[in-house]
């Protein structure tokens, strides 16, 4: 008897391992229930169409249902799954009882709503659908000015968006820094570079809304913990999501410490033949095996992949994350990996040393030559490395994934010392940034 | 008593030497001797400065004497050592006799002269050194065409900054491939990239000159094996490289089978005392260990560190290469490292399987998204990644660069399947071709 695979989920995890799926077994049932009206869109996309560089937001759907039909997996969109039943192995989408041998929960996340007074006024907005990105940027279109609540990735992604659209933009991050997941002296250069010219955008940090202020319903501004009263046209709120785990929970499914569904390895749940992938799931630290909560596409893409394989009888395992993470503003590539100095300090078991150092990215005498700002921490006692993280107007993305790598397979510095990086002066320099830091990070391990 | 270190060879492997000889020590002597009138240049950055992107040679140089002289290296321009004494430790430099503790030679590599009737013909060049590359420059502002002999990394460079200069190229090579060492079918797609429009460039392959032919002594153009007559105005040699030996040699010092100075993995020669390093020295791969034979800036600079790290006392191995390289080509980037399917096959031990894909380098809605096509190349056997190609208008050398390291730590593709790149629209796709190709790989080896 052939198999029924259920997906419940549409954006990136369920259509990759539903695609997955029938390449790996050709003769088995693949069903996908979503609840909105378009399957499989690049969320991380959207800032791009709010800027204007994607013309056309269709263009951000990856696959429709009807791509999915032709190779025999059927599509419902529309369709919300209210409950599961792990022992009948059904589960209830728009009222109607549908069996599973597998089920897939790729449900997602859903973007935080701040409990601040008045946040339910029109003009404050989300940026996870398509429907929000439209709305956004048909806003921004008749707007002069705009407040961002948050400084994570897409809050950095709308200031580019909206300032080369001529808005004005008001940051407002709780914490102390941009891109508080960076280490602070990072964050600092990162903030130089993108608030350079206050006339167009500028950043407040530990500062938060108390209260938002609206005009007929409508947002006007809001009013600031350390008193601040700041106007603005519309508002975006960037202030991270949270996994969608109440049917898992319902369902008696386990949830993980970091408040997502906890997952092993071959991204089972804790009840048979149900699992779960995608921003829904939780993940591990690739290098310290803790639980860690973070919702990215590409982690999504690879979930969906070694779910798939498992589900069809095979052997794989997800090996966990390193947070890496890029993003760009304006001319400013900004990316990470791995441990930061500030995590490296929370695990006793590390010895941490760090190097910071801001170099040329390619041959000084190249004239498209750009500076990067890199820093590299490692383990004094294992001499491993543990994480990277760039920032600049160079060429910073390509050292940070040599990394990633070499974090993975566990490199120390000495061996890293030695890797065999390309050179040729519009690329790189006879020693590259990267390979001068680990130098410099060996010495430091060498001198205690 | 303090030591005294004296290296000979002052481009590249020589000076990082100095440089990090006086870090390790602040006590010891330390005397470089350079036949040439400068020290530390980029010969890598020549190509740019003929096309016209660097404007002033002496851009080209990375540290002067005087520079030297402010940390206390002595360096000595214009001075040729003609013999060495191991037993004696001491060398001959313009007659003079020095004695040395330690001596490093760093004298590089001489570009090969073909044994062609003519050759010695005026307007005839190799491009090493600042000289050939100013008279070569100027050869080209008064000249419609130009003959490049050989398809190698400089000769593409070369053919970058003639073609973007007006000048209609010829380029002659022996071999059935340009880039000899890629694999064919990547060879292909670059030549089809960089030789698009014939009224600029031309190559013709399994070809080679028979003899050059002038007029008052000056060159005019060439007869080949294939009965062709190309004309032009001047000829550039891109003929390789081969290491300066004959000082070792005539020491006794062992010369290891490439026909380069024999060295260990601390860049001891088979002399007490005296260490070879960059293009003069012999290297080995980093996956077979199979001695090998490779004059690149980068690897020179790793030895010149290693080295020093050695003569001061310190434990350092240099880990070998991998022929990692990249270069460009009008706005294509050519990328490689590790072994190629071709040379895989060379090895019993290994049971080679690659795949080949083109895919977008970034998200296809972004609009600088451009192609790359790349090649992987592993062993069925232990699962290893071995080798990746990478060619395209896109961000081809980002990809290779993640591959080294996983190969010099012996990556197996489904560990690497889950490397955890960085991702962001502007910058990769969800699943970066890399991971997809690396996908694809895994799927091939479970097949077998």
């Amino acid at each position: 008897m052939k198999k029924k695979i259920v997906i419940v989920g549409g954006c990136a995890a369920g259509p990759k391992c539903a695609a997955k799926s029938r390449r790996m077994d050709s003769e088995s049932e693949i069903v996908l229930y979503t609840k909105g009206n378009i399957i499989s869109y690049s969320a991380c996309g959207l800032p791009y169409y709010v800027g204007g560089q994607v013309k056309d937001i269709h263009q951000l759907i990856v696959r429709t249902p009807e791509d999915f039909k032709k190779v025999g997996v059927d599509v419902y969109t529309n369709h919300t799954c209210t409950k599961i039943n792990p022992n009948e192995k059904t589960i209830v989408v728009n009222d109607e009882t549908i069996s599973y041998d597998d089920l897939v929960l790729a449900v997602g996340a859903n973007a935080v709503t701040p409990p601040i007074p008045n946040v339910q006024l029109k003009n404050i907005y989300h940026l996870t659908t398509l429907d929000e990105g439209a709305a956004i940027k048909e806003l921004m279109q008749n707007s002069k000015s705009v407040l961002i609540i948050g400084a994570g990735y897409i809050a950095v992604e709308l200031l580019e968006a909206f300032v080369s659209n001529g808005l004005f933009v008001t940051m407002l991050e709780r914490s102390g820094q941009v891109l508080s997941n960076f280490d602070e002296e990072m964050s600092a250069v990162i903030e130089k570079d993108i608030f350079d010219d206050d006339t167009k955008a500028v950043v407040y940090k530990n500062d938060e809304v108390t209260e938002f202020l609206g005009e007929d319903g409508e947002f006007r501004g809001a009013k600031t913990k350390q008193g601040r009263e700041i106007m603005a046209d519309f508002c975006v709120l960037c202030t991270g999501v949270k996994p969608n785990t109440q049917l898992a929970q319902d369902a008696g499914i386990e949830i993980g410490i970091t408040g997502a569904i906890k997952v092993d390895k071959r991204m089972r749940t804790s009840a048979p033949n149900i699992w779960a992938i995608g921003d829904c799931a939780e993940k591990f630290c690739m290098i310290t095996g803790v639980p860690q909560y973070m919702a990215l596409g590409s982690t999504a893409n690879k979930e969906g992949r070694v779910c798939a394989i498992n589900v069809n009888g095979g052997n794989e395992d997800f090996e966990g994350i390193l947070g890496s993470a890029v993003t760009r503003c304006h001319s400013y590539t900004i990316s990470i990996t791995g441990m930061t100095d500030r995590s490296v300090r929370k695990h006793p078991e590390f010895d941490p040393v760090s190097v910071l150092i801001t170099d040329a990215d390619r041959a000084g005498y190249m004239p498209e030559m750009q500076e990067i700002t890199l820093k590299l921490v490692g383990d004094r006692k294992t001499r491993r490395i543990l994480g990277a993280q760039a920032v600049g107007k160079g060429d910073a993305d390509k050292r940070i994934n040599t990394v990633t790598a070499a974090i993975q397979s566990r490199m120390c510095v000495d061996e890293f010392a030695n890797n065999d990086m390309t050179y040729a002066p519009p690329f790189s320099m006879a020693i590259d940034p990267l390979l001068a830091a680990t130098a410099i990070l060996k010495e430091k391990m060498d001198k205690k």
